[in-house]
């Protein structure tokens, strides 16, 4: 493969920011960030507690990289920890001391997961309001811990959500649901723990990091009501669709007969603080950061994006463009940000995830650009069902792929970006990083 | 309709920047900017004449802008004008002391455009080295100057075109061989020219303001050949299909038996100047300066937006909700510029354009947002199949939309977003602006 001298710099530096930005979110060193503990006293973010306060310690975590979050937590708390249960995914497991580490399906639950978290629950019912459980929360949450309400089965559950997800109901009204057919879902974990003081260190993997979205919110406040859920349904046709021990519930709920979700203000929140940890915001403004120290202006757009992946190609493309013709927004050496989680409509038969589509897209809108290069990756280092993390693209893609005999828009149409950067030897591969919040895209444009 | 002061507020900042940006690029002031004449020189842009050097100095235009720009320029050159044509769209012409005026069919061409091609072809092969051909074009110049090439008729041409939408092809392609396809496309009216010096003051439509697009560049070089015509055509299995007649000519062109259009760097441009006299890059840079007038901290994206209208508009809104969040990119007060050509891929039976598309699928993203507001508008004053330019959107467009019975996500699902914003009284209605640099994005966040 024939690169410039210059195209090979600028993938070097857009690795170098992707990296920085990974390494500001690593579990590990967010919670080390987050924790510390001196002269008796525990401080976790801004709250502070003098040891002696504290009967006992509990050591709990749900999802992806809580098992790293909690060696972390273990190792400065250690003997302080009075016990503990951490539930994380197949092989995302790390040796604990004194937490029992349990490992569940994801993303589709299974029993390992129900089992682990009435352990979770009976756990946590054995604290009381002298007490303060430390809880490690990271994407991933929500699937690992399935605790379906009495009467409803993991299958009830499953079908419902298959229901609202064929009629395109949004993922805020599915959670809204979700909440209401479990027992820890929706803050209920709180409700659980008899007014034992609760902190959550979480590690945001969802746009705009709302605590009662990522891992469910087990421990935040929930805004939505059985009429709500009822609404939802009715509002789809799904009302008398929906497993009858569903539908019983959620009329039951409605006629007041169950005990709603704890709201905002609710008693259980009283002793119950939410801390994000680490977010895309924080990679973003280490990548920031990194960006200048390599001699680039940049500029972060959002940490929001959403949208579908080729779309989302086209407009920072399009301010690439504008860069180059005019210093707008910014002049150039430039490094354009964003963070977030876009979509991929699948029209083809290919492989590939939502930042090979999103680079093979931006690869056409680049054609003949010079000394203009984009990493489009998952921070967690996987992108869809691949071994990538992502893909480099710059104003040379499209044509050394004429030169393998590939064309860029056939193999977008295809949705088959995988097999198009594998063949040009383009795609970032990281294996896994720990770590999860969304995806990180760089720009950068050279002089 | 219940607004909040502060809305209606920003709702007019957002429409005075809007009309900043429209009057920056009028066609009759961005003429008057480029053409002085005084002292016995005429100057146009960066070029000087002196008029004693000038024989003979021709007036002609095409486009939708035209009538109005050659207006500007009659009023200026006066009695040093020998002569003059301008072709523009029915009922776009105004009164022309000193240069027939023509109207044609637009957007589809017809038997009046294709008899005033032949007479503005015929004017400026009365021209001479000695002579000076100003030339006005703008957007919609294409539709209104058919000229088929001998041999192919005015439907052998729209049957092509025809084909390759149907197939898919981009823009340029098409471009490509409908330049092949005629006698004045592609440069091909400075070959007609006798070697006259003429200059084309430009006011572009198109995203990057490229020469050899706006109006199929008449007097720019072309950079596609025959071969490519034939390779286009057989890429999209269209070779064997096409019209006999072309077939014929681009068979003959292939075997070098009719000449090329002029490519870049030939004798029939030594004297040939284009200079682009507005665009939307002008637009935007007097709405970044009134929004600073207005207190407003601007930031303009791109002039270069393509891409899906709802698309666009969730990338917006999510650059929006980071100032919120972070004050990045720029801190709030805010005004976020952006300006191009959006797309809207039909799915649904209903009425609207890409503007308020793209405002309707912004006022989903924005529901609830607090001083929040979005205007999308087309600078001609005219968006899609209505008598609207845009419309404005605000976190209360949800909420208000459903007091008058209306679901925001309905009615973007149907492309029936101009009764949506009918009923709201949120539609911008200029009537004609009598320019085109197509459309312009207003976001405004206030504190």
């Amino acid at each position: 493969m024939s690169q410039t001298e210059s195209t090979r710099n600028l993938r070097e530096v857009a690795e170098t920011i992707f990296n920085a930005g990974i390494k500001a979110v690593d579990p590990y060193a967010c919670v080390n960030r987050h924790l510390k503990i001196a002269d008796g006293h525990l401080q976790v973010g801004k709250i502070h507690y003098s040891l002696e306060e504290i009967n006992k310690l509990y050591l709990i975590g749900i999802g992806k990289a809580s098992a790293v979050m909690a060696q972390r937590a273990e190792e400065l708390l250690g003997s302080h920890i009075h016990d503990g249960l951490v539930i994380s995914k197949y092989r995302h497991g790390v040796p604990l001391s004194r937490c029992r580490i349990l490992e569940a399906g994801h993303p589709i639950p299974d029993a390992n997961g129900v089992n682990a978290t009435k352990d979770l629950l009976e756990l946590v019912s054995n604290a009381g309001p002298e007490d303060l459980i430390l809880c490690m929360i990271s994407g991933g949450g929500s699937a690992l811990t399935p605790a379906p309400a009495k009467g409803i089965s993991l299958e009830n559950k499953q079908e419902t959500t298959r229901l609202l997800l064929d009629c395109g109901a949004t993922i805020h009204e599915i959670n809204t649901i979700r909440k209401h057919l479990s027992q820890i879902k929706g803050g209920q974990l709180c409700r659980s723990a008899n007014g034992a003081r609760m902190i959550s260190l979480i590690l945001s993997d969802v746009i705009g990091d709302d605590l009662d979205i990522i891992g469910s919110g087990i421990t935040a406040p929930d805004t939505g009501s059985f009429n709500d859920c009822k609404e939802i349904l009715s509002r789809y046709g799904l009302w008398k669709k929906i497993p009858k021990p569903v539908y019983n519930r959620i009329s039951a709920g409605v006629a007041g007969q169950i005990q709603e979700t704890p709201k905002p203000g609710a008693p259980e929140f009283v002793n119950v603080d939410n801390q994000i940890i680490g977010s895309i915001s924080d990679a973003l403004s280490a990548a920031e950061k990194e960006a200048k120290r390599q001699g680039f202006t940049p500029l972060i757009l959002s940490s929001m994006i959403q949208g579908e992946a080729s779309e989302v190609a086209k407009i920072l493309c399009a301010i690439a463009k504008e860069i180059r013709l005019s210093g707008r927004p910014i002049p150039s050496p430039a490094c354009l940000l964003s963070g977030g989680e876009t979509t991929v409509t699948i029209k083809g038969k290919g492989k590939g995830g939502r930042n090979t589509e999103l680079a093979l897209a931006a690869g056409i809108e680049l054609s003949g650009a010079s000394q203009t290069l984009l990493l489009s990756a998952g921070t967690d280092g996987t992108d869809g069902p691949t071994n990538a993390a992502g893909a480099f693209v710059d104003g040379s893609t499209a044509s050394r792929a004429v030169a393998f005999g590939l064309s860029a828009s056939k193999y977008l149409v295809h949705n088959n970006s995988y097999p198009f950067f594998q063949a040009l030897g383009d795609l970032l591969i990281t294996g896994p990083t720990r770590t999860n919040v969304m995806d990180l895209q760089i720009l950068l444009l050279d002089e």
